[in-house]
């Protein structure tokens, strides 16, 4: 298992400084992460910093409320394509999937999939605001939307990533062909990280990303 | 006091539902409360309940983390001012404040205030993640881009609306003659109220209105 591959290296604290974020994309590119997850402000700065590394940069959309506007979500995709990013992890509206006005929350997806022009899209549905079945529905929506990626949680509200969670989005998702799992809240150690790959996550979102390689080079896991 | 005038009445969970809104708005009109505060997507909905009322509708922008463009924080204030939004509740870009880019920062909160078209404008610093010269600084500048409230915190960080900050926010208001005190974060008792107010809080964000309310008539406050 290529451990690194798994991880979103994220730093989305509202008093992150371009330091915080400069060290960040170091080091994703030492450690050869998928990507750094940085707020929409560092996708300029982050986009220059690992030009030339595999490294991909991701923002947030609508986040961690989900509850702006379609114009807003697609404002804020538009603009950091235009900045260069290449993954996007957008927070569903939770309250139209409540009121189960499906077919809303289908075309928000879509529309913000079509305004990042190609880039890859993680949709969160917040596992630790959902019932079951609401669970279940989100799935579905986020695959019939096609986006690349479910993913569990913001980490900024209640509910954290569980193997329980990701076993039943991964089992969701099997069912549609379509979408992978990414796991995040709560990830701190190299224990829960492999917990939650081997329930099926193919991305983990992640601010301890340095100290879980660690762990698992002490472990001897890689 | 007329501590039904202090109140925002507070419901910015990303899971709440239309139902919610229209509590937190009968509530909020019974109460005489100063304003509502809903996420975008509600303005046009409390906007329209409330009409003929004297209650407020208050949003937020680039909530709770404030760190997205200052395009998009135009965008979200002139989209909530075109749906009927009375007030406006932005976050400052902390990373600025901490860079010491304070000319980034009023005309940051300078750009939003003119989106308003006249609104009221409070602006969040996030006390909690700040030092003590971080937040005189932050209220010289909210003050220096004549926004009408510094507001304490998001409520979805660390951090709450304490005295002790509410007196330093106040003092400093007070040398610069302009803008007023909100206080938010973690009130949730008539006692904490009455004392955030005595501290100099000309109004407070909060989702415990209601029982605030009831407490101070059970206190023969009011």
């Amino acid at each position: 298992m290529n451990l690194n591959e798994y991880i979103d290296h994220t730093n989305l604290k509202s008093s992150a400084t371009r330091f915080d974020i400069e060290k960040l994309c170091t080091e994703a590119a030492y450690w050869k992460f998928a990507s750094v997850c940085v707020n929409p402000i560092y996708v300029p700065l982050a986009s220059g910093l690992l030009k030339g590394t595999d490294v991909k940069v991701c923002t947030v959309i609508g986040f961690p409320l989900g509850a702006n506007s379609v114009r807003i979500k697609m404002a804020e995709a538009e603009e950091a394509c235009e900045n260069g990013c290449d993954e996007y992890d957008m927070v569903m509206n939770l309250a139209a999937l409540k009121e189960r006005r499906y077919s809303f929350v289908v075309n928000e997806i879509a529309a913000v999939k079509r305004a990042i022009r190609g880039g890859t899209l993680k949709v969160i549905i917040e596992t630790g605001l959902l019932t079951e079945h609401e669970k279940d529905m989100a799935v579905k929506l986020v695959c019939e939307a096609r986006a690349d990626f479910v993913k569990t949680c913001t980490g900024f509200t209640e509910g954290k990533a569980t193997v329980k969670d990701v076993e039943l989005l991964k089992k969701n998702v099997d069912l549609f062909e379509c979408t992978l799992v990414k796991a995040s809240g709560g990830i701190r150690t190299y224990e829960e990280a492999a917990a939650l790959i081997e329930a099926g996550a193919s991305r983990l979102g992640t601010s301890s990303g340095v100290k879980i390689m660690q762990q698992a080079i002490d472990a001897g896991a890689i």
